[in-house]
């Protein structure tokens, strides 16, 4: 069979994503697979199985990556796909699943097919995509690519003061392969978009060409707790007040500064939280995004004034804390434009965009060529039970993934 | 002795207040004795006690109100005094208290010295004015003043859903006087400021000729929770910066009203309250006052309109709940001449001003004709064990209100 005409059917696809739904399955239809917990031991031993059957080499790295090798004719630099399975507390159940499914599938239609390929194919799983339990979020292939140090990445606990190394050799994933060790010719990675868009255009497939460089601050704001009926407003020190004047700002900030910027507070939190006390305390997060790192250094700039500004006209005294900052990501032209080729082959529409959310590509990018590949998420809802995609696109993710794999491998 | 010279020592007052603090004394210094807790029945055992030791009648109302009598020489309508002894979770030791004991020290000074009046003085202890046990605050002078059914307050329930009438019995005041039976000639009540503009101005005492209307909205903002990263501004429905646009409108509106306009929002909850996802609900409550009930229904008005803007524009769902809503009191110009009259006379430096808090007498105004006195809060600070007052302020507070008695049991 030609390569081009190549087709993973569905059922594999769907009958992977249902038993992987059933490992951590919470009563609403999503699913709760903390990293390197219990459920998440399992599902890691579902992929391993899944991977030997498919006759794949599967190596287990130091920070607990799984990689299921396909030799090719070649002992050359390797292409290679791979999302995670961890999930936040109540997520859904394509969120990386999709992703690491989508490489097993293609492993399965190749060797179907007997197809030999000059490039040997690699699908992985990473460590701890969602940091829900423990930080950073993307760590396993951050670690992988250099980003953040082993030793580091071992001692990283959850709430309960847990090592992430206790936990990793626990569940017996504490792998000897040197992370990083291999270095992969270009890297992919399918993930439904977690956005609104795709499905609001009515296209099929996004073509991510980058991602948002994403800046995390926590903000404390110390003010004077004060009776509510008998404090004038001049007298005031209202923390309350300073953390919605913080929130309105950046809302307004992001309007006006455009070119895809947006701002988040997610979080808010008063003290004493008391119906007739003037707050005398908030804490409060601000999630700032940008695909240009300079309009994103605009942002940082201009919430700073701001809360020197709150600081001086409000009697307030304000604390700042960067709890993340990744620079945006541009990923491989030549990639892009295969992933858009192929679908143009497969008359699948589609559109060049921006990923909003971090993923593990972000973090190959460091190390080798990267791109993604977006399928619509049903009225864009993610990391929640009703996390959806229909049917056919999830198909057509896949089969797309899967020839521009193709192409990759014989290059 | 003339009664003009009739002075009340500060031993008296400051033993009684000391022998108080120890009743719920909190580590840091402050009380937690809430309403109808086994700490308020020993406070109010030791109050009962020392009316006794005063020859004073004692009666208990059936909401638990205490009233101790000293009869006049004659039977008319008594010139009465009171505040309340239950405090918030974490509160001071002034707060209601000071005026309870500067009531039955008048009575001491008025033995003491063998004074006979024509009015009977009556000083009493209000259940439940904090309301932070039990709904609604002002409990029992609310009652006793008939703004109230007696079985709707009985039948109020803590956050343990024990009846506050069960408790009444539970701990011995449930008694027999019916409540309003005795309608005082006038009602006076010395309580702290606990705000700050007595201490910033320099003033001993505040005659309060009038009372803020109160306005407690709960507003509960439906969205939609989003990933903070791929939700592009315009597809948001923002819960929490639906929220922060209020609190800043309230406050900003507050300034433009001026007038003793304050709003203060003291609660705001957000979910699923996580760093990267746009908030999909918030609940927040916001508090307005005015002494001028006018400018507080233009207040209400003003926050309806801006947040039916808010459902236009944002995409959001919102709903309220009106908390409380109390109309301004205006307290009785005659004892305010009469309390400015002895303050002049004591070469208290004083002022008119307004009450921002709720207080029993803004209940008894209902029924007779009321005022307060008011002395200065150290930085205004009140409702927190940090809560004082200067020992001579408090000195000439209580001497005050015992000119001020005098004047109005000879009337």
């Amino acid at each position: 069979m030609a390569p081009q005409r190549l087709q993973i059917p569905p059922q594999g696809i769907f009958s992977k994503l249902e038993k992987l739904s059933t490992i951590g399955a919470t009563p609403e239809g999503g699913v709760r697979r903390l990293a390197l917990s219990d459920e998440d031991k399992l599902a890691r031993d579902q992929i391993v199985s899944w991977m030997l059957d498919l006759n794949l080499q599967v190596r287990i790295d130091q920070i607990g990556n799984i990689f299921g090798i396909r030799a090719g004719m070649e002992n050359i630099a390797p292409i290679m796909t791979g999302s995670h399975i961890d999930t936040v507390i109540n997520g859904g159940n394509l969120d990386g699943n999709l992703g690491v499914i989508a490489g097993l599938e293609i492993a399965n239609a190749l060797n179907s097919a007997s197809i030999k390929t000059r490039r040997p194919f690699i699908t992985g799983v990473f460590t701890n995509e969602e940091g829900a339990r423990f930080h950073p979020d993307m760590m396993g292939s951050l670690v992988y690519a250099g980003g953040l140090k082993l030793n580091e990445a071992l001692e990283s606990r959850d709430k309960k003061d847990i090592a992430l190394g206790k936990e990793l050799q626990r569940i017996g994933y504490d792998g000897d392969l040197e992370c990083g060790a291999i270095i992969p010719h270009a890297f992919l990675e399918l993930h439904i978009e977690q956005g609104p868009i795709l499905e609001q255009e009515n296209i099929t497939i996004g073509v991510v060409e980058n991602l948002q460089g994403i800046s995390w601050t926590e903000i404390e704001i110390n003010g004077q707790a004060n009776h509510a009926g008998t404090t004038p407003m001049n007298l005031r020190k209202d923390a309350g007040y300073c953390a919605a004047a913080v929130t309105t700002f950046v809302h307004n900030m992001a309007l006006e500064i455009g070119n895809g910027q947006v701002a988040t507070v997610g979080t808010t939190e008063l003290k004493p939280a008391v119906i007739n006390v003037v707050p005398g305390f908030a804490k409060l997060t601000v999630d700032l995004r940008n695909p240009d790192n300079e309009h994103l250094i605009k942002a940082e700039k201009k919430l700073d004034l701001f809360l020197k500004s709150l600081e001086d006209t409000q009697g307030v005294t304000i604390t700042t804390q960067r709890l993340a900052r990744f620079n945006p990501v541009i990923f491989d032209t030549a990639i892009v434009d295969t992933i858009e080729e192929k679908a143009d082959m497969m008359k699948l529409p589609h559109r060049k965009m921006t990923s909003g959310a971090g993923h593990d590509a972000q973090m190959m990018a460091r190390i080798c060529p990267s791109a993604m590949i977006f399928i619509p998420s049903v009225k864009g809802v993610s990391h929640n039970p009703a996390e959806a995609t229909h049917p056919e696109d999830i198909v057509a993710g896949v089969n797309l993934l899967l020839q521009t794999t193709l192409k990759l491998l014989q290059n």
